[in-house]
């Protein structure tokens, strides 16, 4: 497992450092192509060096800007760093929205960066495989930050706390109505909060009141969320930004017990996840011949309702398949 | 099935007009009361006979205005109207963030108008089962029309097709470059796109170069969806509003399989939720079981990686019950 000589040649060309051996990998891991599972694999081990930081907030924030700035600041700093974008994805293409469009200024030579745009979602909900594998790539591949941005959407930004060690939320001191009842379920997953676009008027009492609000709550897990101002057009804030992140981070190191304690938590959700995926392919199957069996015939008609169809659809399946055969 | 002596109680009182009924029967429902479900199976028959009409759009451009505006359309019609609203829901609370605060003016006293906020997602992804039986519960009381609002997160917008047989886009005359992205998707769901804030400057352009779109595609299932400009605010265009929906329920009547198709294919939807949800809850029996047994060890200290583990675990539930108890 260890030895490199019984690594796959892409794992191989990964490690040391093909950065178009890592794209072409990431691109068969997109299309869900089978050749690549034995290289994740194979790569598995070399994996849980990188910091995954999450990045997540409503549309219009100015997540791709705070992004931005932090990547020109950790490249200042010598660390290497990639970018994953989650974007919103139409479950008709299955392909990315943003696509390649990802407006984020860097040096087309520079080796220390990496950046690539995902769909967002698995098939069966929460974070997509893909990206969890995506993000596993770059880690293999040595990159010391990885930093991953969701596009906005309520559900999948609450789930970045399924892939990354720390996450940022990034809010602007003025919100809609609407987007602020968001931010009851972003308050939750915040390590850090980071409220961006500094200029505009009332960004200082925007993180007053969070603050308050950070106050008022108990510590989650030991550690109460940091709340930093920040504008990341002209890049105010972003030094100390990355310093609450980094303070989170340290904290986690601080305990050897409670990085692996978090690390656990989010591999129990992911095997749950992938497990659910296969039974939502067998449950695909067993539908496809429900169909001939007559029970979406009994539902449309009105002679069965829909939990008892499903109920037996999955008894069906469920039983020994002796029984089955025997009826 | 069909006497009413053999109904239970409360299926008997929802039908007999009893809103009081009718919303208890909701929050057993929201809580996952198994109570409810025989009254569920009774009620199956008596529905499918509501038109559903859903309403999803980008954060911010008005859907609950709109709703509202069709509302008092509708009610000086002399038509019965639910209206569902969906909230973006945390998945720590479980609840609905909106709560019951929807901003939604009507007469307290008008029995022809029911109004309930729902939390958003189902714990497998996709429209929760939940929505589903509210809405069956409103269309079994007898309301001819419910109106099936998103609050505005891509996902949960473009599922509402799985739940309404006429779905309405809202747009603005102008969105963010972002917001722009997450069109692609809902473009496709689209029977009937509405312009709302037809006073902002730009909206007859804007439903210009929407109609220009619309007719650059082919047809869906024979149908080309239609632009209305609004402004729910003053009232303009609600009519031409309805008008349009109307138009595409009696397109989906004019033969009388096409909405028998359509109501398949949603149906055929749900039965693989609702079989995905029960393979869920045995996914993370499973799993508890599986942490016992040390695939997490495995998992988090890199021996295994978690495709192996997940198949592992999978292989190991869907043999047969005799295999496994003799290892």
């Amino acid at each position: 497992m260890t030895g490199g000589a019984r690594l796959p040649a892409a794992a191989r060309a990964l490690l040391s450092g093909d950065r178009r051996a890592l794209a072409r990998l990431m691109t068969q891991v997109e299309n869900h192509d089978p050749a690549v599972l034995p290289v994740l694999r194979a790569l598995y081990p070399k994996t849980g060096r990188a910091h995954v930081i999450g990045l997540a907030g409503p549309l219009g924030v100015g997540k791709s800007s705070v992004v931005n700035a932090l990547l020109a600041h950790l490249r200042k700093l010598g660390t290497t760093v990639a970018v994953v974008a989650v974007d919103p994805s139409s479950p008709f293409s299955g392909g990315s929205v943003l696509g390649d469009r990802i407006r984020l200024e860097r040096d087309p030579g520079d080796a220390g960066v990496f950046i690539r745009s995902m769909a967002s979602r698995g098939r069966a909900g929460g974070v997509s495989a893909a990206t969890r594998e995506v993000v596993r790539l770059l880690d293999a591949a040595g990159f010391s930050v990885i930093l991953v941005e969701t596009v906005g959407s309520g559900q999948v930004d609450i789930e970045i706390r399924d892939i990354a060690s720390t996450s940022v939320v990034v809010l602007v001191p003025h919100l809609g109505d609407e987007v602020q009842t968001l931010k009851a379920g972003l308050f939750e997953i915040a390590d850090v909060f980071c409220v961006n676009k500094a200029d505009l008027a009332g960004a200082d009492l925007a993180a007053r009141d969070l603050s308050e609000l950070v106050g008022l709550g108990a510590p989650r897990d030991g550690w109460r969320p940091a709340v930093v101002v920040a504008s990341a057009r002209d890049g105010t804030g972003i030094s100390e930004l990355w310093t609450a992140i980094a303070a989170h981070e340290k904290f986690l190191d601080a305990d050897p017990k409670r990085r692996a304690a978090a690390e656990r938590t989010r591999l129990a959700t992911e095997l749950v996840e992938l497990v659910r995926e296969r039974y939502t392919e067998s449950a695909r199957e067993e539908l496809s011949e429900a169909s001939r069996s007559h029970w979406l015939d009994d539902v449309a008609a009105r002679r069965t309702d829909p939990r008892t169809a499903a109920d037996g659809i999955f008894e069906r399946q469920h039983a020994p398949k002796a029984r089955r055969r025997r009826p």
